[in-house]
């Protein structure tokens, strides 16, 4: 570099500048290059820290929940799975509150396993059970009681680090504290809306889904037709997508939620998509294949799966000769819409991987 | 009239011309002046007639269906209920079959009593059951067969009227017999989208509703809990739309179809809208009061509305004392798609009739 | 037929009931079977019989407009271009004025030839002039008014004929005077919103096209241009569509508007399309082939084409050796985005016509 | 902190686990918090060290462009002008070519001064000229050739910190040489879709907008009429936002694009939204208030303003007694479009800053 050219650097330094061709490279590469990595967090850990964090840390007015956050190792500590999602796992004790607030960043729950934890969206309690997706869309106010003796955990999921990221974060707390502590089988919302096809005249004209209930009994069903009419997304693998009933497209403006099944044994053809996603295995066994890398993965297993990773799935079949068996069945939740929205969504056949242990 | 002006009106004849300021004011209303008039078809009436049909008429390929259609008087002789909509009573008896067709005119089934017969669309066999409403989208094939000893009837909406008008209806056989004459309880089209919020992701992007059947347990329900949850149009009237699950809205792209629920003794507003509908009276009894013109309905009972017309409904209170009792039910179809899509959609808030008898 | 048939029809027609089996075949054909016809009318004959009502008739207050409407043979007598659309002439004599009203009806104004009229809508005076196409959304006031001394004729279109059918008009006069005749160049409307590609940001969202006004001197360009880049419908073809500038869609909710030009010689490949329209020649002459039959046309002639209808253009080629040509200018105006909005939408490949003369 | 509560801290570390309520606060504000902050560059700075780059830097494959980036002091040294939009300064010579090349990032070029470059866009060479806007939307292949002996620079806009962050960006290089160097005065484009209102039928449905040039001509004469007229945003501002023609929505689907008119002596009310955006100044003199901090701005200068900033806008009177004067025009660009789509938009009235100079 001559005199006169480093000159220049330190004149474009001083004058807050950055020439593009030094950088043009990373910036934009061929494919996306995420710093996010494919990254597996096992229940059997997550769950007993949750556990003793239950015994240790209040919950309450200030950090408002009792929700650790999967960090991913790519985003050099931040509490972030991904660029845009946030997965966390919630515990809450006997008799605990987790205090009313809302904010912009659109939130879902789902259930791992337990209940007895009724979430409260704008006054309206939600039953919480396993294999249930709960909303709550932005800027709606929402709280947790549980009225009970035994502890419940679940997974959060947020939409917070693309929120931070475009600075488009608003966040109010509610009353402190929770005047409606009923606890109904079911909730208004899924009184009003849970019924197929049908949408009811004397409500206002919803400005999120208004269908904050997505129960396990409907998932099972509409997975299991699939599979036995053979009209899944690829054989041996069936999946649904969570829908606001009043437009058909996606429950969550910023996030998809989906939940998928594969049949014992069954494998599924790799992917590619731009854009992130994580997964959560609500039951069964079976693979988790990263960009050639190989996961066994088990009940309540997480995963991130950055931008453009390759991924292949592939249930074990754990079956005695002549039973009938459950295969693998997974939570997914993405930043697809996001995507999509700004003409930026594209996904790729799969490429080969020579070091793909298959 | 001058001599001169009358040559002048002679010549626009001739040259197959109509001034506008001799017929402007029948042409441009200040408010909808239709043609058809309010009309109510009794059930006990009609329903012998279509039976007595049964017995003489026999159904296949040509004629098609068994279908006898209700004729507004205003509209000279025509079979339309409405100059938009059409209403007809089918009549299917046992071991009949009505041959495999389709057409760009959208159609639906709305059964009132009775069961046993399936209609295949698009190779799809649905079960029809008293309650239920059946769709068969534009363009999509459809048979009915009567498998069972008992005759069934039911009644069919179509756009036939409009489509007539705008002259797009195309219209093809389809294979003469029905080959698969099986009888499921469920059909493909509910296993696959008859869940609430879920969206299956292993079928193409539907072009027309692909929930083909809406079952009264659900549309029960919906008008239940809304009654119940204080949540209707107004106190004591319930009500729901059906529609496209994969767009939210309306099931049909020219048709609306909806369920109301009056609780005993309830008494709606009258309301006024451009655009015309008929009602069926699915349960209970009560009155439909037409600008002004009181008309008492019992279960079956069929009613045109036209344009403009001001409507009011009131359920009749037959309880014994104590005893929960069902008010009024019913289904209505109307046009509002066309007029809301082309912008062409008014409401009127209701005005006095002096004459009204209440 | 038995006795007993005989009476059975006799008591659906007492039941006001038709059978669909007696009417099936001409309700539902296999393709549109229109009661309107092609018809040509020429400009030669209808101009003189508008001066010659500008000399005899009134314009004014009830009959509100001298216009005077093209009736399809087809259409018994009805003041209909086709079932869906009004085409009709219109004649403003020396310092006449056209009342103030509005009406749930769409309307258009294209000028063959002749200027001097402004047309007020919603307060914006509008001047007119060859080549120019005006709108007047439903449910904007307007008036027109003639401050030379000139008369000046034009072609009205509006949907009258299909807002009749579905019984959606409103009509309302507005004050009896018009207290500004104001003649600017340009109109309010074209200075916020004829810049192509800019959206004012200080006007409220439109709820109609806000670009009042198309000026020959933009859809010329634009036409000239599709033939040098050969970037037409075909060759030897040019074609444009008249928007919305806030949403792209068709400028009017229910009347497609598009503007034709065909190269001297040219020669269009037949068409066939569900629903209606009507032609008129801007400029050059040629031939419409209308299921077969060849029409020649000149400036001015105005054709209805009914649904389904195989439409052939073709542009004489009168040039002089060496010289350059114009071929054939027409407008249309259409049904289409009816159809297009209820999915009724249709168009076919041309079928062979032995009979056309070619 | 106890020493079971350390062990748990360190437990969550080695699982890669972030509790919430130790970053709530920070992560979820009751509003945006940027870590950008407002800044402004000087062009009398910027444009020198672009001319310098000229003399010494080549401008070629790899490197691609001769484009500087405004690096937001908050930032981090990342060359970001706000954490979704990026913003540079190019530069090309006499006789260069910046060779063709792809990428899903969309970006817009916006001539501040000078001509004589035309970037050619899937094949279609688009003249340069001051004031104009040009696009280059996603996947378009796109080079810029400067046929003349006079260097030219331009402001470059794109969405490369947002498409980064989501991990979208797909970049693809074009031939090496540019074969088609023709220079004419208006692009393919225009001549096909610059008419207001008209929309071709002889080109395909367009992906993105498919007017890639919006003249100066134009966008002046918009925002004339809209002070002339007091149809501005309020008194004394006028404002245009550029538009897809196709569709009426924003001309690139992440960035919004709008020029700005400030009359001699004009105050702007404050405003304040979600989201980022970057303003130029194309002509006149004047102040941007930022979060009550005055900054007097002139010709070229470019200012960065994050979410939630309170933004004030005034124009200097320079005029003499009796002159007509020019007042602001400033060109700005947002990330808008994001937040709208994905249900995050939220703009605030504004609150008063004691600390305000003004």
């Amino acid at each position: 570099m001559t005199p006169e050219e480093q000159r220049l650097y330190q004149d474009f330094e001083r004058a807050g500048l950055v020439p593009l061709w030094t950088v043009r490279e990373g910036l934009m590469p061929a494919t996306p290059t995420p710093r996010a990595v494919p990254h597996l967090w096992h229940w059997a850990r997550l769950h007993p820290l949750a556990a003793r964090a239950g015994g240790l840390v209040p919950v309450g007015r200030g950090g408002e929940r009792r929700a650790i956050a999967l960090a991913n190792p790519g985003l050099a500590g931040q509490p972030f799975a991904t660029p845009t999602l946030w997965a966390a796992i919630q515990y809450l004790g006997p008799r605990e509150v987790a205090p009313p607030h809302r904010h912009s960043q659109s939130a879902f729950r789902f259930v791992l396993e337990g209940e007895g934890v009724w979430t409260v969206v704008d006054g309206d309690p939600v039953a919480m059970r396993r294999g249930d997706l709960l909303l709550t869309p932005g800027m709606c106010f929402h709280a947790h009681h549980n009225p009970r003796s035994t502890p419940m955990t679940w997974l959060d999921g947020l939409d917070i680090p693309f929120v931070h990221h475009v600075d488009a974060g608003f966040f109010e707390y509610g009353p402190d504290g929770l005047d409606d502590r009923s606890t109904p089988e079911r909730s208004r919302a899924e009184r009003l809306w849970a019924h197929p096809g049908l949408r009811p005249l004397g409500v206002p004209e919803p400005a999120h889904s208004p269908l904050i209930a997505y129960r396990w009994e409907h998932t099972d069903a509409a997975l299991t037709a699939q599979l036995d009419l053979a009209a899944g997304v690829e054989p041996g693998h069936a999946a649904v997508r969570f829908t606001n009933p009043a437009t058909g497209g996606d429950a969550l403006a910023t996030i998809r939620l989906e939940a998928h099944r594969f049949a014992a044994g069954a494998r599924g053809a790799p992917t590619r998509e731009a854009g992130s996603s994580v997964w959560q295995v609500f039951a069964g066994s079976g693979t988790l294949t990263l960009d050639g890398r190989r996961h066994p993965v088990e009940r309540g297993d997480l995963v991130a799966v950055p931008s453009w990773t390759e991924l292949a799935i592939e249930a074990f079949d754990s079956r005695e000769p002549g039973e009938a068996g459950a295969g693998l069945d997974l939570f997914r939740f993405s930043d697809a819409p996001v995507l999509e929205r700004l003409g930026l969504a594209r996904a790729a056949p799969p490429s080969p991987h020579p070091g793909a242990r298959r």
